[in-house]
């Protein structure tokens, strides 16, 4: 055993809606020690991501609910303090599926060696970890995004959200957001250069929609779900495509999701909804990684997180996400 | 003039929910006659489609609604009886919009000759007409069909999700329908040779799916939108593609029309939802009856007409593809 205190974030329950401070047991327990082939990472930054609503349902998804009792899954990066592989040295950065949790023992093949020169360690759980490769993919791949395309994107101001409109912009395309609040808009054109941004909270998002994309749009990418994907439904372009990243405005009343009433503008306009899981993309990774280190170099990228401190402040930090309080990347440090 | 009588159906109100005969003005009038590079045409029979309900909606849709006053806006074949164009002769049979009338008066360059030595007149509104160009491009295009998956079709007994079946198995599928009642259930599979039907109107669709595709679908081709959809969304296997071909469910009541709660199925499985305007397709029509005729002339494929007689009968003839009174192609003979 180690001497090792390990700070753990478990789920105690699972929730019904919003997950809460009951949902959760944070515990101090002994630290594990690196198995055969494998590696005692200590934890320097976790991801907060809106699909961990999800793991934390019962039943079959893409992925295997957290049970409970578990550490919390989560990704994160830190550093290597333990090695049983001649693959992975002690001092080594690296990122992987750590849970929420100061120390983690994993197999050294599930981890990844991140480069912190060239980019701070949380980046590599924003726009270089998993939220960068789903605006990457996502946009490009699911979305086959053309270049001087009309591209709407929702949660602009989010992880995901964001790159996706600063990638559409490097293609030569239009873009629009759609962020709550006036800070947030204001972010999303003035900082990322987004071409418009629509106020959700305080402007009529079908009538914008008109106004900036008076042709109506190629690829709307959706993060939120319910009246936003509605109105995008209502303004597409023939041959349009909806990428379907994520309903965020459900993720916390999921029996009563309500489903696109417009969905036969499909039809009409012959266009397409389709979901993806970037967990797919997990090959081809490192070519994003070095497209988006190349257009970060070039000035064409700005990335930002938001740094919560303290790995108790997880179910705190958690529901940052659900309303609608952080801008850019939602990153919790251990401490 | 002609001294011809032309029999019209004409558009006397838009109707909301289910037309009737108050939606219909039915006359007789003195014929067209052939104007310049025109052809004047003895209606035979027209098409009836589902889609005629949402061609009698005000507003911009894939195609001009019909206007009121106007004769309805049907496809049809018949025998040329003038012609001021070289192209085409006296007595030939074509196909074209002529309209829910006994004679029209059509731009040559409008028709397309049809061989009724090799089908009957009916046919080339069924199965070699739009009912069949849908079928044929909606599964191998728009649903991407690989021999050996598994489909679901709705409206299985009716002329698209009939061929649609058909053509599935001829390429190896497994193949699943879904209509109402016992005796379109009996002609689906031993008629038509799907592996199986599901009675939705007497069976749980989404248990019988469970029963019949136990591993999930492939392509789900959906004419019918509504508790059918969902039903289907929830059995989709990794990479799945739904074609949108229509919603007969909700096209009289299309201000409740209620989208697909669990649209975030698509998410999870990588799969995509699609629609399609068969006329997209026209420049490759030819491809598609030649090998529909070269199937019909192997056995591969059995069509069937219901063939209702009177144009007179308009009215009554169009509600019975929203009852499910009708088993394959619905046709109306001018008579």
């Amino acid at each position: 055993m180690s001497a090792l205190e390990n700070l753990t974030v478990r789920l105690a329950k699972r929730p019904i809606g919003m997950p809460d401070a009951s949902t959760w047991t944070i515990a101090r327990e002994p630290a594990p020690t690196a198995g055969d082939g494998q590696v005692l990472v200590k934890v320097d930054a976790i991801s907060l991501d809106p699909a961990m609503r999800g793991w934390l349902n019962e039943g079959k998804s893409y992925i295997d609910p957290v049970g409970v009792g578990d550490v919390m899954r989560a990704l994160g990066v830190g550093q290597v303090i333990e090695s049983n592989s001649p693959a992975v040295q002690v001092g080594d950065w690296v990122s992987g599926g750590f849970g929420a949790q100061s120390y983690a023992a994993v197999a050294a093949k599930d981890v990844a060696r991140i480069n912190i020169k060239a980019a701070p360690p949380e980046r590599w759980l924003g726009d270089l970890g998993m939220s960068g490769m789903t605006a990457y993919f996502g946009i490009l791949e699911v979305g086959a995004l053309k270049d001087g395309e009309v591209v709407v994107v929702s949660a602009a101001a989010g992880a995901v959200g964001a790159l996706v409109g600063q990638i559409a912009k490097i293609k030569g395309c239009t873009v629009v957001g759609i962020a709550g609040g006036a800070d947030k808009r204001r972010y999303v054109v003035e900082t990322l250069g987004f071409d418009a941004c629509i106020d959700y909270k305080n402007e009529d998002v079908a009538a914008k929609l008109k106004e900036y994309c008076p042709k109506g749009l190629d690829v709307y990418f959706d993060n939120v779900g319910g009246e936003i994907l509605e109105a995008c439904l209502g303004r597409l372009k023939r041959g349009a495509r909806i990428v379907i990243c994520g309903a965020i405005s459900g993720y916390n009343d999921f029996g009563n999701i309500k489903g696109p009433r417009n969905y036969l503008n499909l039809l009409v306009n012959r266009a397409r909804m389709e979901g993806f899981v970037v967990f797919d993309y997990a090959p081809r990774y490192g070519e994003a990684v070095k497209q988006l280190l190349t257009w970060m170099g070039e000035g064409k990228i700005k990335s930002r997180e938001q740094v919560e401190v303290g790995l108790e402040r997880f179910p705190d930090a958690l529901t940052m996400l659900f309303t609608g309080a952080n801008t850019g990347k939602l990153v919790l440090k251990v401490g």
